[in-house]
């Protein structure tokens, strides 16, 4: 070698694999398999190669440990992912993201590796393998009672206090929470949360409707409405199903938000896409990922630190106001629809 | 002077004062008014003195915002102080005890001020004061749904949580709270995670008893047994509480925890004291403490971290068993003790 530097040149040589592969496989990105990108790493560690060297990455690596998830909130776990390396970058550390199944394996982690984010659904499935390690773990969504993990999640009850507290400002006494299912805990949280916020106002009251998201709107929405109800604002459980209500009640000659407000939840990309512009929460996302990135690192800082109770962090969101949501209007529109649904 | 270096002596000439004064205003200890050491403060900063030349004060003053309070709480509050103190020391910062009406006054803060500790049960009474002076502000209980300063509490749902799984694997299913009120929000989350740990097994049933502190509990007690209720366990708000349950139980002949199970909250020195020793959470107050100087100083670290969301930190307690929960009694004592009632 010209210098005593490994070049990325020099690991795949070593390994009989291209630059590309190596390349991909060092930064974390997408496009090389499970087993290439541990072969990769653990010949960089071996190697002594320092893992992008622009940036300083010297404090070690952690791994990003994803599963198959609810394609719905693909948008929420890349933004956390995009917060996590950006955080890493500045302290020092590499994101590796890795498939959940592989916490399983039986062989031990380089040690290079640091520290464990958790960005699954549900982390207590996986949060025994990955306390195993003895590593410092942190997980994206809501863990176990007293589980001895760190947990960084949104401001879910807040955020569905909020947003009961600025519908009933528009005048909306009857509301309801549109959710598929309450059992993830975020989203039982906001329902909780806005069923709160609208008993601080009198008169105000909140349902939920349940529908299956791969059935669509329809059929609950009626369901719903034939029960009595004369609903002026929805608030659904993310900007997904948002989406989806608001283009049943267009299809419905129910016009958004003359007739029906309605708010979403996470404000994804696709919430202004929407006609109208979607009213919903912004949760902070990518501020989400940086702040695992940062449990991780606190942890590593000393004996201390380790010993520390563990943590449930939760960042504040913010309700985006744009075209969605407007003051209540009347439930004239009811009879109509009721009659022509037959 | 002989040397460069600024004394407490130097301090006390310029000021009139004895340099016994001048110590107590700077290490925020009693003994010295608000208006003293406030012209101590802006002295020791105008005249460069380094306060606490033993330890490495440089990173600036904390005000730590106390107010008349429960004196059932106080220990907690003492303990929060203590762990800011222990963590101002490492990190270099001065805490400085404040009375909160002082938010009141008109004069801008001496400049060596860097943040804001809200100690008070409500921090929202004071908040609004606080943010007012553009620094970090952290507060020691829950803040209002969206407010945009930091937070510090235990993990209050999931202690509630925790108690109830812990009864009823000794075979509690009638299990009561016991408390003064439900406002403070950390009581009415411990609470509602009681009832839904309960929820999770069959046949648990989770009531209350609300008594007026000062009246004692003895009365409050008679009328919920007299509704038909035959409780095994109490979970009560704080340890201050359960001292008062478990004295009344005995002095009404009944056995804890052979009859009755008593649990407490805090892990207060009095919960050793008390005979059969208390079976308690340990919430994580110093640790408290310290998070909230990591809060203050990790915002002064940057203009980005600064502007990063607000937090929601809650710290993972853990359940201390000790005599005064076992395993679930019979009821026998209940018809004995309402006839000797009368």
């Amino acid at each position: 070698m010209a210098s005593n530097r490994v070049t990325i040149q020099d690991l795949a040589d070593s390994l009989g694999l291209s630059k590309f592969s190596v390349s991909r496989a060092l930064s974390g990105k997408p496009g090389v398999g499970e087993a290439t990108r541990n072969r990769v790493i653990r010949a960089a560690h071996s190697m002594g190669y320092r893992v992008n060297q622009d940036v300083n990455y010297t404090a070690g690596h952690i791994l990003f440990v994803r599963q198959e998830i609810d394609p719905v909130s693909s948008e929420l776990w890349l933004n956390i992912m995009h917060g996590a390396e950006q955080e890493g970058e500045k302290l020092g550390f590499a994101i590796l993201p890795r498939q959940a199944r592989h916490l399983n394996d039986a062989a031990p982690l380089d040690s290079s590796i640091v520290g464990i984010i958790l960005a699954v659904p549900r982390p207590s499935e996986w949060s025994a393998l990955a306390a195993r390690t003895g590593l410092p773990v942190v997980c994206a969504s809501y863990a176990s009672p007293m589980e001895r993990i760190d947990q960084v999640v949104g401001a879910d009850w807040e955020s569905g206090y909020a947003v009961a507290r600025m519908l009933a400002g528009l005048g909306h006494r009857n509301m309801a929470f549109v959710h598929g299912s309450a059992t993830p805990m975020g989203r039982a949280e906001r329902f909780r949360g806005f069923r709160d916020g609208a008993s601080t106002v009198e008169d105000a009251v909140v349902d939920d409707i349940v529908f299956d998201e791969s059935q669509g709107f329809r059929s609950a929405f009626f369901r719903y409405l034939r029960s009595g109800k004369e609903p002026t604002a929805l608030f659904c459980a993310h900007d997904g199903i948002a989406i989806a209500v608001i283009s049943e009640l267009l299809r419905l000659g129910i016009r958004v938000p003359e007739d029906v407000s309605v708010v979403g939840f996470n404000d994804f990309a696709s919430a202004t896409h929407m006609s109208p512009r979607l009213t919903t929460v912004r949760t902070p996302q990518v501020e989400m990922g940086a702040a695992m990135v940062r449990c991780i690192a606190e942890r590593m800082a000393s004996a201390e630190a380790r010993n520390r109770p563990p943590v449930r962090l939760a960042l504040v969101s913010e309700i985006i106001e744009r075209e969605s949501a407007a003051q209540a209007g009347k439930t004239d529109w009811l009879a109509r629809v009721l009659e022509a649904a037959g």
